[in-house]
């Protein structure tokens, strides 16, 4: 029997739902990565379980509760007791960060959150792993899927705010009381934790300047079409250099004798086509971050959603229990394999005489290849013929061309690219 | 004195004087995350240094020389003499990893190697940890940024393929000898080292099918602007249905009864429009995750450049460093600022009458706002003035733009929106 690592959840809702059958779909991948067997020790919900027992019973603690109490008490209790925490409670790390971490160093166990910033896309273990040993500048995030998927549609459709709005409730993608989302706090609350981890800095909610999309019109849109610029709701969070008498900075602060500051905010704003985040369309997130060593890192990805969240607080869970030392172990899973399909940009030059589309046409049928589309143009004597097929058997495509490249109406060898389509397999 | 960690450098190249730049910089910031003092403790160079002696006195090795031998063989001793090792040799990774990771295994030492793969743009991080608890299904990447650049500069230029060779070249982004960047081999021996982390399944560079761009025209980049298509060099891992009778899959596994089979590749390959990767120029890397529990992640960054793998290597050096338990502890290092410059979009509903614009670039001016482009239209008895501003202190620009709520020809209260630019501070 290999030994058990026991995992308490707190919660009881989409999230929680999703990491348990997560955890239970994963298992033996888990135990073949960490060395240790999961196991689900108990769920807390507001209605059955107790905290207490549950605590006793688990070497890690899942807190997906949300909201700050009694979230927080039982995180500061757990830690305390010596177990390992992993959260995805944006609010509660925003809010009382200094507090958490503080116990987690004292207590000697791990706190991990990459669940609470923008779901399965990586922000806090780069932040914390990957760029430990730069410097960094500035961080710009697209962290709200809701307002992403509302601005999308307003500038896809020419829809207007509220009609953009009520869509993104019918598809799930806003709640009934949208307010945490459109009016930026959400966003706020997660740049605050990013900004805590980017600049080593303590940053609360109530810290970070924010302003939401209401006020947004078809207008705003129409002229960003006419610019050709992007239009998002962009948290920022950037080192700059401080403007000699800004009254915020004595207040924060008592080093005023540096001259650089930290500016923490969320508010609309278009972005130059090039952009890495003007390409960012739909409930997705998004995060660049800058340092000179590296210029920047771009990661992407869907915005939290229940199974995105779970897949994040899973990871999370894992790394908690990996050993210190560790390297992987392929388990030969799966055979190699060479004959995939795919489609095809066939590209011919051939005689310019009459049948030949149908001849090659005839060639490829007769290895079961359909052509998508096909583009001819004629050059003097001769003509180029490129047709894009539907995805096929790699080694049929290559037979019909080999039949293709014996024709006499060839004049060139004929030449192939794969491409990559949008629906695959 | 706080507790010393001792790092030996093998190899004196480009990344290795970056690294040991880096190091120097941000020493102070890797004690302050992992409690330890990072040291350089000896550079083994061909001409300088012992590795025996550099091996007594480290922690740590970062293995730097590349190719084979004698890399391999100081790797294997270091990892047996219970040292953890940071490698960004992808050849040796690619054709000796189950030899590599199961020493690491058998001593319990960590062996990090996400310089070897995308340079600061975290796969193997990604792949390893945050995934941990995903199923994936498959990887695309464009894991060469010496070829990503030229066929960039082919799409963009019309020219051809030794033209923009030439140029990647002058500008230090392609070797003098350039075959294992343009001929697909260097972008294979990634694929092999994604391939195992993401599928757990031994895979050796010899067992990846690659194809190069050298046989790629400005014909085809012609076509692919009409059908709106990107032309990358993509590696591919996949998992697939195995097709019957595919003789490959015998040769490589005993398990032909199982349907499913991994494919890796690497070949040119065009985009549709929307993929994540059609729209990375340029010297670029980026990889797409697909996995049924998060649909897709997306990560891109710089290629591999000195800078950049030192950096993934500070990355992997800090990790190692870091104990088990561990929280960030935020030291304040920068004062919180409100006020920042910004460029704006200002869009004003004003009277329909002679001098308007001239007044309101006055109360800009008066506020050193200066202005970059104008629209204005005309809207029967009022008119739409839409104005995009120069970079300027916020607190400048909406001190102007008070003064503009207060002109008795505004119709409604002005409004503004930020505008990120290209170049910013």
């Amino acid at each position: 029997m290999p030994q058990q690592f026991r995992i308490g959840v707190l919660g009881r809702g989409t999230v929680g739902g999703a990491f348990a059958r997560l955890l239970d779909e994963h298992a033996d991948r888990v135990q073949r990565v960490t060395g240790l067997r999961p196991e689900l020790s108990g769920v807390l919900s507001r209605s059955t379980g107790s905290f207490d027992e549950i605590l006793a019973g688990s070497d890690l603690i899942v807190e997906l509760i949300g909201g700050i109490e009694p979230a927080r008490s039982y995180v500061l209790e757990a830690m305390r007791a010596g177990r390992h925490v992993v959260t995805a409670n944006k609010l509660l790390l925003s809010e009382h960060g200094d507090e958490l971490f503080a116990a987690a160093r004292e207590a000697g166990v791990q706190l991990r959150f990459e669940g609470a910033v923008a779901g399965v896309v990586p922000v806090i273990r780069v932040l914390q792993e990957s760029l430990a040993g730069a410097r960094i500048d500035r961080v710009h995030g697209i962290v709200n899927g809701t307002t992403n998927f509302i601005l999308s549609e307003m500038a896809r459709l020419g829809i207007t705010f509220a009609e953009a709005l009520a869509e993104a409730q019918r598809l799930g993608y806003a709640e009934a009381d949208p307010s945490d989302d459109v009016d930026g706090r959400d966003a706020a609350a997660k740049m605050a934790i990013i900004a805590r981890l980017a600049f080593d800095t303590p940053v609360r909610l109530d810290q970070v300047r924010y302003e939401g999309i209401r006020q947004i019109t078809p207008d705003d849109m129409e002229y960003a079409r006419e610019l050709r610029l992007g239009l998002k709701l962009i948290g920022t969070a950037e080192r700059i250099q401080i403007h000699p008498g800004d009254p915020s900075v004595a207040a924060t602060s008592a080093a005023t004798d540096t001259p650089e500051g930290l500016s923490v905010r969320v508010h609309p704003a278009f972005l130059y086509p090039g952009h890495p985040l003007a390409s960012i369309n739909g409930p997705f997130n998004a995060v660049t971050v800058e340092s000179p060593e590296i210029t920047e890192v771009t990661m992407s990805g869907p915005g939290a959603g229940g199974p995105q969240t779970a897949t994040a607080v899973l990871g999370d869970v894992v790394s908690a229990m990996i050993p210190p030392a560790s390297a992987p172990m392929a388990t030969a899973e799966l055979p190699l394999v060479t004959d995939v399909v795919s489609a095809f940009y066939l590209h011919l030059e051939v005689a310019d005489e009459p049948g030949v589309l149908a001849t090659v046409a005839r060639v490829l049928a007769g290895h079961d290849v359909s052509v998508k589309s096909v583009v001819q143009k004629g050059l003097s004597h001769q003509a180029r013929l490129v047709m894009v097929v539907h995805q096929v058997l790699e080694s049929r495509f290559l037979a019909a061309m080999a039949e293709i490249a014996e024709l006499p109406v060839l004049r060139s060898p004929p030449r192939a690219i794969r491409v990559i389509e949008e629906e695959f397999g």
